[in-house]
């Protein structure tokens, strides 16, 4: 069997929005042999990473860890919080806007959509008007991945907090790239995961829940079982899960958090911020238009439209095949029409210019010549700002 | 930051029924570098691992992947096949059995509930006695982990077929290291987890699905969005997930197919079976009861009463301790009564020789005195059977 095409892909220079790239000491901490998941050691490597993220949060209190990927944790914030019937307010900007809503909607909540232009950040006014006494919860997004986007979250989480409702926020590929203070803004229900910021691969993900969310479980009753979140509270008091969680993405948790830490989390969020400055820098200097504003432009992901005739999907195609360098594409209304650049999780400043460099070379083998010096020059410029 | 406590869980002899040992290899799989899960290498690792999984449950079908342990898989075969108010029938022979029944009931079935003692298997008579043409389903579990009992699937299945039902079956434990064949058998679901005879860690499962369930399916109202099927399935045909997957365990179940498909299926079965042969009749011989009867006794997972008058958690707790040996402790019921012995995944003989020396040695510090060597002979004896 031909296998060439596993390494190729390993080599593959991985600019998307999640799986990010991962550092080797968290990739092989994977590699550990397995323990009893009920026993002392593992109690200890539970508590040891959910203090580690608890500082992640902004929280005091226990994050929970699931096995499942953010779609997963996306559920559990919804069912655990809110009843069949109960009114929400979906603040939609971009596709997983509308995933957060479709998953309410799936299990019987009643959908008041608020449809905000892709590319665009939620308005806090709009939402206020919307909110009208009804909703139980109002759903948004920290950072909308489809659109690299970044939403007002804590002036929504302050507006909840003011007339009532609770602020489900879907932090999955936000965390750790673009702030957020679960308990400073008031934010009820937060879900991140594993693969973004948090550099490590998917299949976990985390969600932290307020008093008011846990006063709101109790009453909840939409129907739940492997997401209960009261099972992993009180399973997690032991120091266990309760169903088996996946051990080897759990020692890699443990040792991204001692990334993490040795980065620390203002250094982390400056170098994400430099990142989308350059990536946005170098992709204008090739004469490409962004899709988002600067001023709502998100630090993890940067959508960006391919040149005039030129398909997103062929650009990408090229990029990888000759160049072994992976886009992501566009989602919904915008597939096909754009790319999108992730610089989240373990990357760095080299690695951008890599893809300002190979993205510029692939323009010019499309017959748009560039100025690869120059876009270079400006990633780079932009970057040490 | 003290971390020997890792080091030493990564050196114990692990003989729980899950987490398994995972071969080198495949531990290592999981270090390879992220890729893109929308991209052309990811479709063909996904394409590679249904195949296998296809051959390993015996089915024509596509097996789809979550990402979740088997928990997860028991709540999606649920809530893909059944509707709120839907009768079924659960044969709870243990911890396993009930969980799948409290599953159900937590979505809303009607749950009729036929409890067989624990230790025991399920009687094929009394379940079609159960049987009154108003059940959706019938849930049963392949391999009953906390008892270490094997049921009659393959009947249970021929009845479901003779009489209607759906036939939902729990295999996390069982599949590889008891025989399952979904397509000739006409089991409607199955469910594995990869943790167990796989030997892969854990945070992945597997569910077939028959013609009748993908039927079921197109009706059933359970509410559901990341256990969703038909978007697994759909997705699926693409070469994708629907939500982003645990990519390191999708490395590892690579590698896992191609180690099970090194030793065979039929010497994989064969193997387990030997282990089991060799467990028990160490553990006789150092005068320990077995809970489960021979013929019905599970290849994957042996329970067994410590000698009277000496706890088994104090026993298990020894055996951590002093030697670096875990042993899964009971359940429900029988939590706290006896010691359970995992011998399933990458478990060889060698590690049930060590296991049974250890033990005797363990009895001998509690003033036990056991003759090791019959022990071990007799351990030997069974596995060359």
């Amino acid at each position: 069997m031909d296998r060439s095409w596993l390494s190729a892909a390993e080599e593959a220079l991985l600019l998307v929005p999640g799986p990010t790239p991962v550092p080797g000491r968290v990739l092989r901490a994977q590699a550990r042999a397995m323990m009893n998941h009920r026993a002392p050691a593992f109690r200890k490597l539970l508590r040891a990473v959910t203090d580690g993220l608890q500082w992640c949060f902004g929280t005091a209190s226990d994050p929970l860890i699931l096995t499942a990927s953010g779609t997963g944790g996306l559920e559990a914030a919804l069912v655990n919080t809110l009843s069949p019937g109960d009114r929400v307010l979906a603040v939609i900007s971009g596709a997983f806007g509308q995933r957060f809503a479709d998953i309410a909607a799936a299990y019987g909540a009643v959908v008041d959509r608020l449809e905000v232009p892709w590319g665009q950040a939620a308005d806090v006014a709009a939402v206020a008007e919307r909110l009208d006494g009804s909703q139980q919860a109002v759903l948004c997004t920290l950072n909308e991945t489809s659109t690299g986007v970044v939403n007002p979250v804590q002036q929504i989480a302050a507006l909840c907090r003011e007339r009532g409702p609770l602020c489900l926020v879907d932090a999955i590929s936000g965390l750790m790239a673009t702030p957020l203070e679960v308990d400073a803004w008031g934010v009820d229900v937060a879900v991140a995961g594993s693969q973004k910021a948090f550099m490590i691969p998917p299949g976990l993900c985390f969600v932290t829940m307020s008093d008011r969310a846990w006063q709101a479980q109790r009453t909840a009753t939409m129907p739940r079982f492997y997401f209960d979140l009261a099972a992993a509270a009180k399973t997690l008091a032991k120091g266990e899960n309760p169903w088996t969680p996946a051990v080897s993405l759990v020692y890699a948790l443990f040792d991204a958090l001692e990334v993490i830490e040795d980065e620390g989390p203002a250094a982390m969020l400056a170098r994400h911020a430099r990142l989308r400055d350059g990536v946005r820098a170098g992709l204008r200097s090739l004469g490409l238009r962004l899709l988002a504003a600067d001023d709502v432009a998100s630090p993890a992901v940067t959508a960006v439209f391919p040149p005039d005739g030129l398909p997103a999907d062929e650009l990408r195609k090229h990029l990888r095949e000759r160049y072994r360098c992976e886009l992501a594409g566009g989602q919904g209304p915008l597939k096909g029409a754009l790319m999108r650049v992730g610089h989240l999780g373990y990357v760095q400043e080299p690695a951008i210019l890599q893809g300002v460099a190979l993205l510029a070379q692939a323009l010019a083998d499309h017959g748009r010549p560039v100025d690869a010096a120059a876009a270079l020059q400006a990633a780079r410029e932009a970057m040490s700002g």
